[in-house]
């Protein structure tokens, strides 16, 4: 998908709030341009309907997500339990940094008609693929020992999704306590009794 | 909440279908009428309005996951480890047996009106304590031994509850394996250092 417009950004980013607001279902597009101080023909020039805007914001979401998870891969090193840990610390940060985002890909994805469904979905493959990675190559390597990477790598998606559900930007834990809590929690998951070795062993931490 | 008479369940079982299907936003009180077979006027006589009857799904889905974790854990024993394991099984199974309706509180709670959202919201309070005071027990009794015992509260509600995003009831995987992995996934985040033999026997394990 291309990357939005500056005008094409404004009504995506109005869109999202209008669907958080009232939900997809009960959200008008005439009110979306309203709100971004466009006619509602300037918006149909870019989106031909709510169904298209939808998948734009959906696809802004994901590549939100991917692009911040991507910049924690970058800065750790290869073994899988570094990228396990900016794994997680990506994900913290999108849950707390763009809590609506999100909260659309919760809520809205089953509102997408049939061939956005499938954009979506074949978009979201891509994303799902590289924490299966990182699982896999810690197995591997011994390193995740759990009997159960399948559900290990599943319910780590889950807990760190529902951070967004009790973080509080004005509340006493930063996202970087929280993804360190996270990280730990997860290697807790996939290596079940203890890491046959430290992270960074013998090391400097970047 | 008054437990839904015998016709009122057709109207909870028939909206909650239409919600699936659509959305709250998206759906009409017409069409359920017409799905339930009654007249809109009917329907009427029992909820006064499309908000109503999302309150009475949204009710009658906790009343469902109340009734399933509250059989499971009347069948364990007082220990926090057994009660755990049987609050596991009971999330699993009703994720597994009732999936729309763990759908629609994933989905649908945010379309509820500020009073429903009050009635519903302390309606909640009940269940959540369940885990809660679970936990709590097993800290106190120095056999979970996590630094993070919220943390680890809500990742094991956040696990179980995604194991309605890929269970198949036609797949190999039955509800009591599933819960059987996910009970030793939930011990391995509440006990990093692994389950002592018997509360309070003061060993240390591996």
């Amino acid at each position: 998908m291309r990357v939005p417009s500056p005008k094409q950004r404004v009504f995506i980013e109005t869109g999202r709030k209008e669907f958080v607001r009232n939900g997809y279902g009960s959200s008008s597009i005439r009110t979306i341009a309203q709100e971004a101080g466009v006619s509602l023909s300037a918006l149909y020039y870019h989106y031909k309907n709510k169904q298209d805007l939808l998948l734009a914001i959906l696809m802004d979401g994901v590549d939100t997500y991917d692009a911040v998870c991507d910049a924690e891969l970058a800065r750790a090193g290869d073994d899988p339990v570094e990228q396990l840990c900016a794994f997680v610390r990506g994900n913290v940060k999108f849950r707390t940094q763009f809590p609506d985002q999100g909260r659309l890909i919760a809520t809205e994805v089953r509102n997408l008609e049939p061939e956005g469904a499938r954009l979506y979905e074949e978009r979201r493959r891509v994303g799902r693929s590289r924490m299966r990675d990182i699982v896999e190559a810690g197995v591997a390597a011994g390193l995740f020992t759990t009997k159960y990477p399948d559900d290990c790598r599943r319910s780590i998606l889950a807990m760190v999704s529902a951070i967004a559900n009790w973080y509080d930007p004005a509340g006493p834990d930063t996202p970087d306590m929280i993804a360190d809590r996270y990280a730990e929690l997860a290697l807790n998951l996939l290596c079940p009794n203890g890491l046959p070795r430290t992270p960074n062993d013998g090391r400097e931490q970047e």
